[in-house]
């Protein structure tokens, strides 16, 4: 009936995704907080800050400060999000990080132009560019990654012949570098995929790259996030990007409730139910999502920390009354 | 890859399920406001009060008032619920509703001990004097229908064997009274059910009964619903109730932004980005959406209200600059 993996593998990006859209107001020692409570949980990979121009976010002007401040737990990966040589250097000067290379190129070429300025031959360019900066520094690279992979905002459906296009030209440049590629990451950058899109890609790609392991990184804007999720488990995807209570909001949305990124938990609750082991304390992870509300202060938009642990319930049901 | 319909049927249920958990502040006429917005989306079938005891549910005390007050439009099938003989007279007596008969049982023995103080046996004795009403009354019966058939909060896990048995023996009455059945509906009433339990379940109905259309009332409160319809689609479900905007709630969540029932226009957007027809002009459904929160007074759980429609900005990316 499906191809559903035994365990997965989550990306924990409540910190960076979330902290960067809040404004500037959430004090240090309240991040640190949540990273430290979010390194209870049993994940293994925690993208704790990025390093972006603080002038354009704000949020994150004390990225050297958070990192400082957290006491790293042993066997998690703690990483960050840079975007230019800058970030980068940010990051290396931290010395408390996992530091992941990736090839990341925008399926759409106009969303490129408008955050980059540079069109997709220019991204490949100063891929290359930042692959020599990488070597330089010793910093592996094992991920091909394609940002607003099934859709843009700007630039309408994205056709899987052009992600296959820009895969292969990703291949080839770690070919040029002796760079053997790993993983494949699809992030739904702008929330247009759906169950049925997610599954075509899916399935295009991993016939073109059967060794490679896949990772979605999910918006929930439209709602679609924990369903796109099952999409990719039936795909066998088993590696995914999400946000505690599904922080990271919608920065255009209405109110500050707006969905955001798929929720951990939520993702969580449906692996264990389901059979999937995440190797993560599902109640300790709700007391998080809590938190997180408790921080940003405004409700976040996770389903399950309402509903609760069916486990609990189910415990209940066999006490004789 | 997948079994997924042409078309589904959307059966509403907002006006039901949303305003009966509101406290009774709620006016008569924006409560007709919104049945007759709904009546101008291209749904087709409406449950717009519930005929129940006003000391209960205080939300539904002007029942009578609201289904006197909105001028139906044609071609829609508008429906009530009642759970006993009085809910019944009451719904006949308003010579406006469609009535639906149907075999209606608790898959959670607990539940209806709970809630009706019967148990299993003594729910089919129930049964079947609610039987001999509908013949008395003319009123047809279609449909057999199972509440908390993917788990309960007070019994726990629901095997299939049950629900399969409950089906036989709803299947039984109704032969008993030469009724042919023609639709199974199944109802995660607390949200127990996730897209594998769904599909489980659906395979296993679908194999004994071949020729009965499925029908799935899903709750979101656990954040599965959209994934859970995915599941029923893939397994070509075609027939869903729905709350515009997510209405509906979850009386004991913590707060009132809490998922309800599976939102409308988050799973007419799948529908419609899947290529699946539902008959439904979605941006007027997003007008009812934020109707509907407007009328209660608070957020509303669905998604796509924020994040819009994806045809708006294909037809954007279209334009020239």
């Amino acid at each position: 009936m499906s191809d559903l993996p035994k365990s997965v593998t989550i990306h924990e990006e409540g910190p960076r995704e979330g902290f960067q859209i809040e404004p500037a107001t959430i004090p240090t020692a309240r991040k640190v907080e949540f990273i430290e409570a979010l390194s209870g949980t049993g994940l293994k990979h925690i993208q704790v800050v990025s390093y972006v121009n603080p002038k354009r976010v704000p949020g994150m002007a004390d990225a050297e400060d958070v990192v400082r401040g957290f006491k790293p737990a042993p066997g998690i990966e703690y990483t960050a999000l840079w975007l230019n040589e800058k970030g980068l250097e940010r990051a290396r000067a931290s010395g408390k990080l996992t530091l992941n290379g990736k090839i990341s190129i925008y399926a759409s070429e106009k969303f490129s132009m408008r955050n980059n300025n540079r069109n997709t031959a220019q991204e490949f360019e100063y891929a290359r560019r930042v692959l020599d900066q990488y070597k330089e520094h010793g910093i592996p690279v094992e991920r091909g990654s394609i940002a607003s992979a099934f859709g843009c905002n700007f630039e309408g459906d994205i056709p899987t012949s052009k992600i296959l296009d820009i895969l292969r030209r990703i291949f080839d440049i770690a070919e040029e570098n002796a760079i053997e590629l790993k993983e494949i990451s699809l992030a739904d950058t702008m929330a247009w995929a759906t169950p049925l899109s997610i599954k075509r890609t899916v399935g295009a790609i991993r016939e073109k790259y059967p060794d490679a392991r896949l990772n979605l990184h999910l918006h929930d804007t439209r709602g679609m996030g924990i369903a796109n999720a099952y999409a990719g488990l039936e795909m066998g995807v088993d590696m995914f990007d999400a946000c505690v209570a599904g922080l990271g909001g919608c920065p255009f949305a209405g109110h500050k409730g707006a969905a955001g990124n798929v929720c951990t938990e939520d993702l969580v609750f449906m692996c264990h139910e389901m059979g999937i082991d995440t190797g993560i304390d599902f109640d300790r992870l709700l007391d998080c999502a809590r938190l997180a509300e408790d921080i940003v202060g405004h409700p976040l938009p996770g389903s399950v920390k309402f509903g609760g642990s069916l486990d609990k319930l189910r415990a209940a049901a066999r006490t004789p009354a």
